[in-house]
């Protein structure tokens, strides 16, 4: 059931093939987005203006960045495991900002979802250098959200937890005890499907979510609101 | 355009004439949904309960409850002032939640919206019994978040401000400094409508939204996050 | 080991022989205060200002007020249940500072702590009601500090859980296995002492807190932050 | 007046020149620490480790780390400007944090106290860069803070803005009318003292605030709250 929610919008999604960049891309296309859907590794310095070029004009940058959230020990995270985590997923999102700003002012008007996670908002224990970099992106979505929302741009977060994926989540994890004892801090007491992340993503989008500037939205279960 | 996103689910939507009440019930029936939009007095203590046996088998629950946002200061807030606040947004929000449970945990299935106020989350010069019983409601839905969550039930919160509303914002106060002053704290410098709140409160009805409980979703432009 | 940190400041402590009440009143009279510890029953309309009348001179209200935290269900949380804690912690809130505003207001300087809970800014199931009563309390504080910050007074609240108390945790339930269960949500896994709870409040009470206004205080070993 | 609330407790306080060093480190020798204070560069790899051995055994660590922080837009924040805030604020951290556990587990005890921005917790116009390094130490210090908790080390954040400081408000700004209009959306009015930020850090590093693990404290008179 599809409704045209996206119908000719230009939409670029990062590391496409990672995170919620498979699910999004599915989803988008069924409401008539035109997907550009790229996997490059945006660590280069000059990776994400090139990206930003070639793709033209984006109506809906979705910035889906995704390093692996190892469970280390903080006397574990060496600077090069520390360093990883911003480099995947916090200095790029500053570029690829930066690159779209220019053209979203210049029609005044652009979205722009950065895909998060909610460990920014509640710690987690061995999880250090990856909260860090997600809260980073918390922050940085305020600020820009304030900055940029008199131009008609529209940023915001979506901080999720507990969201199927078969490399968080494997399909052997989940029928463990571990796992039902770590759903128990999950009210809801399910992993959500992509999908389902897929129609927040869709909401802030589509032209129903004007108003939302620089706001976060956690998307866990309950375990964080 | 519609899309029939409350296709044949059965709306109860409170105090039907204030608030957001018609632009929920207009937005709603667009979406296909059969909307009992009822605007008795639900102070008397058995009101809430009698509209829930009346109104029979419900699927989404608006809890609007609104009573006038009094700007007055502390020493001038009487307890007839005070206690209005809690009369007409706060008990009857329990009761009304107590009275529809039943028949959703029974279903598996059930949606309730709750629409509050975002001076909950931020605090306002000479609003202090308005902000105290908005509080109330936004720690209400947490804890009955996550006490229904399991049941597949799902109750969240939709915390506005700036609104446009002919009560709160008359036409002839927009024109005025006063306002545009008012309007340098809200980062998107502007109102919302009506209809782009409705779209929050039909994205938290459908079935696009069922990983969320207990939440609460700031709708302010920007002044809460 | 006492540092005269409240120096001839007169302290009015509510409902003195519960919750904080007995450990707030030795710990600020090891610290130089006068306190005048006030037990009595403050729902009639009147109580408050007769309390504060009589107590006169306030420097620092402790807005210390508790009812019992039913475990109950939202069905089973009738209108008694539900309005017992309004009655209890809200409504005398209210009153307690209106009563004591203008005092302050003169003098240009006073402090008003209200002993709040963490229950308000984090759901617990079977806790509705309660919730609901503390959330009033913070979003109250929240508007008044801003009400009466530029006249030199602060309203601060700690929202404290998991204290030592021995109605709420009984040394019997200490010993269970459901306690030790509850305690793993809790990061620092212990109860805090009631000393440390008031040494909180001192903090709040003294001239070293100046800058703090409408501000909660999570008190609750990580379990909110 | 003097307590010996930190009699003969080491205290390692970093960029001690600059943003809360010099306030703190008076008032902690005022109130019987021992204060290594020192102004080394900490963004070489090693710089932290090597402070951390050379300092010894330290009871508590106060990360205070401060770069400048730029009034730039977006499409002005270059990668240069962009990496110095968390070259100079983020990775330092870690490095210190990291260099500091493993003493302070094998004493099982320890006070961790980040020096940190209320910018992370709400945004700013033209302030992005900043805003996310400072976001990265709000997240960071939840994770660690549940990590280290039941070690009996409390790390805890202060979440400062409108503290007076000749860098970010020279005596001549605070005579403008830019400076009083920014001051309208401060409640309390005023700047802090830095001493009055210095008596927050003071409460985190005595033994009276032992129940406090991976917290952030607002410390901006009611911008934040």
């Amino acid at each position: 059931m599809s409704f045209n929610r996206l119908e000719n919008k230009r939409v670029l999604i990062t590391q496409s093939d990672d995170y919620m960049g498979k699910d999004i891309k599915n989803l988008f296309e069924e409401e008539g987005a035109i997907v550009f859907a790229d996997n490059r590794d945006l660590t280069p310095d000059t990776a994400a203006q090139s990206l930003v070029k070639e793709a033209g004009h984006i109506d809906v940058l979705i910035a889906n960045l995704a390093a692996v959230n190892p469970k280390i020990s903080i006397e574990d995270t060496t600077d090069d495991i520390w360093n990883n985590g911003f480099d995947i997923m916090v200095h790029p999102l500053h570029r690829l900002v930066r690159a779209c700003i220019p053209q979203m002012k210049e029609r005044k008007s652009g979205k722009i979802i950065v895909m998060g996670s909610a460990t920014a908002l509640r710690g987690q224990k061995n999880r250090s250098s990856y909260s860090a970099a997600r809260g980073a992106q918390v922050a940085y979505v305020k600020s820009v959200g304030i900055e940029v929302a008199h131009h008609n741009i529209q940023i915001n977060l979506i901080a999720q937890n507990f969201v199927e994926n078969p490399s968080y989540y494997p399909p052997e994890y989940i029928k463990t005890e571990d796992f039902k004892e770590r759903m128990k801090e999950v009210p809801i007491n399910r992993l959500a499907t992509g999908r389902e992340d897929a129609f927040l993503a869709l909401f802030l989008a589509s032209e129903e979510s004007n108003f939302f500037v620089g706001q976060t939205f956690p998307f866990a279960g309950g375990w964080v609101v």
